[in-house]
């Protein structure tokens, strides 16, 4: 029993490839039609911009949609190439090897097999959490800022002329440059495509439904406007034979199936290619498991993150042995995988025959495909993700917040992508530490008539000379705990009738040795100034642990279940006034 | 009055000098006269801890101390060299000169000057809280560790014989490689003076108590037991001519002030020191502030950490002004100034002027001083400080911050003092992260017969099926957003009769703008799986916040001020049965 629940943890396609029916067949057969239409523009598209063949495009998608098919948990993701991987590619390989040479292609392998490794080892050792240290507004800038350096990096191919650049900065100034070289049909090509893809996305699918179809098939239908503008433009590249006129076409590519073979590899390129490899990892990680969660939530499905890795790590080393770059779960092809109704991961498998099929017969026919269709299609898809005005949303919410994403978006656009998202990760995490070293805190009084206590400042109180509540709002660790001595003494210091200091600890959730440490000094220094420490409302958790160190034993106070229960041994006559509702010395304000 | 309280905040003196009388200045001078005593032998140790000549250690004893005089906020600290300071002075500048030249010599004045300006600048800009994020288990572990480095440094001294290293494998290793070059004359003077110093300071106190003496009094002169070995080993040595037989000695030191200049400045030395420079002016900041604190607590007096800042800043420039090396404020020293009766800073001007008479008239003495009996001050010095116990103890009391202590201080003996302590930063951030991304969680029912909700797996609850209520202690964050996204789901997905989730939040101090993102996915695939989602005990500061965005109008379900009133909404038949005590449907365990 336990080997057979762990083969199934591992190899997820166990638990439902038992009972496969007909009927299941046809869903997913449908779905993996739908996506390969989808998916073979994209595919070229994106290869385009990782610098590589077009047919890599079409060999990152066939293999290691097999591969996630047998090891992945979620029953709609729809790996393959995407446009953030493929840019980190880009930028990666275009460190180590010329754009063009075989050098290149073999360093996009091998990165696809580092990832491969990184994301399995990652899986085996359960270091999914890893992911969670990329907060929401770090990634959601992220996307934001390359999706702004991929758009301007694809414009090249609409004019024309070459330009490169890892920064939005360098790319616009070496697009400037090049302005005078455009080529009309070129940039006429690109700009048609361009609009045309537009009104596709937005213009589209509404039309279709006046005349009266139904909503999914209509959107389902827009999804295909790429396949559309690559058909129209390859005719009218043919038929008029613009690429005699400067228009840049793929060319002629030998239909194949991937060559699949274990590629040589070289240590010096594998020692520069591992920063990268690990950053592609967890950036396509993190897209893929947030679809990924957002589907199977639909359908009350589970999602092992652990496994995923697993999955996500096989599918890339799957389209490094086959001629492939690194992939991952894409966005909008998952939820179009879902939508037509995809209801296993064979639905993949399909999908990977049918991009079988263009590799082999599909090539020839896409000789005259101009590069500004393809860019077209590109800078509509990542411009959508395009979101700026979430800066402003984030910033109104959490000043911290929106700090980080405008960072995440400044010094990716300026200083490239790799630096963009560590100083995001860097930034969101200082200001993470920097809040808890700071804590709320307040200094209580009895609310009248009642049992609760309630912030001097902020509410009419009854407090007592004699004695000072102090609430803190956090966990105590090292980073707080100096700070929270610091106001202590203070306290102490402006108070000199002062005989009781209670530190009340409701929203304390632990207390660290540092922590433990600071208020072993507190006790002992409030003991030279005269003053008796307590405790009040110490969490069970937080007490068991007090309980393994001297505190306890050495506080000079008590340890009260109740802030009301310390007022009442330490100031019963204010307790007593305060019972009916009388001031006797309320604090001001 | 603005300016004056300004003028007051930044230089501290103004706020004594007006009322010093005649009682005060003679309780200030004798302190003076017993730290002149203990600090003579020390910073000539130090000094050659920091592999300097012995007159710079004198050198760094008085401006620093009239500079700390002017702007510290402490009545009892007392700056000058210490010991770890010392030992990052000689690794710092070890490589980039080589010892015993005087581009050496150079190096530590700037180091001196680099330090005093970076801790100027961060009082300015009240970065004081930077040294929160040193841990008392990573400090403590650094001070255990460096003491035995510094030890070990020191035992050449003792045996003889050359060796140097930065790590304790390299010193011991080339300790013993040298071993038969051992000098015996020096070994027996270096063995007499730590067994007779060890002697002093666990012995003589308790005997001289015995013969009537008070405490005070009695460890006051045990401090002075240095001076005494120098005084008998500086007779030995000269009177047998020991410095023949191969003893090494101090040697002739020209009797004169410090020659106060602006040294010249090296661009490329510079840079090579920044960051030590930075290490050491957080380190000594630590080690400065905490006794600052310690004494001014028992007096009930006042810290302001970043006008330490300031005063410790203006100290090493002083000392940089002043051929002097790095300084900061002494744990023993300014311990011995607080119980000899110190009041005010004036204590140290006057001990300024000690060493001054010191530097001019007492050089002569030392040239017969061996440097062994130096070393043995220091070893006994720094052995004190060696607490290897407290690894077992603060493992004891929770696992990471002993991890945290044990890291610091293998990498510390491994790798280097600098190695070390950023190796234990970065660890007991990291832990921390870790454990806020992984918090407490528990399902909670209701306790029968009141209106307490406890962990279901803890306590005899009472609970339904159609309602889940999940308590999360600790502040949700982008590290632990998505986790609690995972326990949700899949909480979902295995009670398929569950109709309400409701996410208890008493203990959530604060929610960023990752966790808001999450709770709305959330909201939305609930909705999706036909679960409404609610939130209960939700405290006043997040809910303000809350208020700016979306989640409240979007939210299923409601905001229950109480549990109690969330179950009593959503279920009120269970909790009418548990009114009364009766457990209608008790959750097992």
């Amino acid at each position: 029993m336990v080997s057979r629940a762990r083969r199934r943890q591992y190899l997820p396609i166990l638990s439902w490839i038992g009972g496969y029916r007909g009927d299941t067949f046809a869903k997913d057969a449908l779905a993996a039609v739908i996506v390969t239409i989808m998916l073979i523009p994209q595919s070229l598209a994106y290869a385009l911009l990782a610098g590589l063949p077009p047919q890599v495009g079409l060999y990152a998608s066939i293999l290691p949609l097999v591969a996630y098919a047998v090891f992945g948990t979620s029953r709609s993701l729809a790996v393959g190439p995407v446009a953030v991987v493929s840019l980190l590619t880009a930028t990666a390989v275009g460190q180590v090897a010329e754009q063009g040479t075989a050098g290149y292609l073999a360093a996009a392998i091998l990165l696809a097999l580092l990832s491969g490794a990184f994301l399995t080892a990652m899986g085996l050792f359960r270091l999914g959490f890893v992911a969670n240290f990329l907060s929401h507004p770090v990634i959601s800038g992220f996307i934001t800022a390359s999706g702004l350096i991929i758009a301007a990096s694809q414009v090249k191919h609409i004019l024309g002329v070459e330009a490169h650049g890892e920064t939005l900065f360098r790319l616009v100034s070496a697009l400037f440059h090049q302005l005078a070289d455009t080529n009309i049909p070129t940039l006429m090509i690109g700009v048609m495509a361009i609009a045309f893809l537009f009104w596709v996305r937005r213009g589209l699918a509404p039309c279709l439904k006046k005349v009266g179809m139904k909503a999914t098939t209509a959107s389902m239908l827009a999804k295909a406007g790429p396949v559309l503008a690559i058909v129209v433009t390859i005719a009218l590249t043919a038929i008029f034979r613009l690429d005699q006129q400067g228009v840049a076409i793929v060319g002629d590519i030998e239909g194949s199936l991937p060559p699949v073979a274990v590629p040589s590899v070289d240590l010096n390129l594998l020692r520069s290619l591992v920063g990268p490899a690990i950053l592609i990892s967890i950036i396509g990680f993190v897209e893929s498991i947030s679809v990924a969660q957002t589907l199977a939530a639909k359908r009350r499905q589970r999602i092992d993150p652990d496994q995923e890795l697993i999955a996500l790590g096989a599918a890339n080393i799957a389209s490094g042995l086959s001629s492939g770059y690194p992939v991952t779960g894409g966005f909008a092809r998952s939820a179009v995988n879902f939508d037509a109704g995809a209801e296993t991961p064979a639905a993949g498998a399909y999908t990977a025959l049918g991009i079988s099929l263009a590799a082999l017969y599909l090539t020839p026919l896409l000789t005259f495909l101009p590069k500004a269709t393809l860019a077209a299609t590109i800078i509509v898809a990542v411009l959508s993700l395009v979101d700026i005005r979430a800066v402003g949303e984030t910033m109104r919410y959490s000043k911290a917040d929106g700090a980080s994403m405008l960072a995440t978006i400044i010094f990716t656009l300026g200083f490239g992508i790799e630096t963009g998202v560590v100083a995001g990760v860097l930034l969101s995490l200082s200001l993470y530490l920097l809040k808890t070293s700071r804590p709320h805190m307040a200094i209580v009084g009895l609310v009248p008539g009642t049992e609760h206590f309630r912030n001097v400042d902020r509410h009419d109180v009854v407090t007592d000379d004699k004695v000072i509540t102090l609430r803190v709002d956090e966990s105590l660790y090292f980073a707080n705990a100096r700070g929270l001595e610091d106001i202590v003494y203070d306290l102490v210091a402006d108070n000199p009738t002062l005989e009781h200091f209670v530190l009340m600890c409701p929203a304390v959730n632990s207390i660290d040795a540092s922590a433990l440490e600071s208020l072993e000094a507190m006790n002992a220094r409030l003991k030279d100034s005269g003053v008796t420490f307590h405790l009040s409302e110490v969490k069970g958790p937080v007490m068991d642990r007090l309980k393994r160190s001297h505190l306890l034993a050495d506080l000079t106070g008590e340890v009260f279940l109740s802030q009301f229960a310390a007022l009442s041994t330490l100031t019963p006559a204010l307790v007593d006034g305060a019972r009916d509702g009388a001031h006797p010395q309320a604090a001001a304000r």
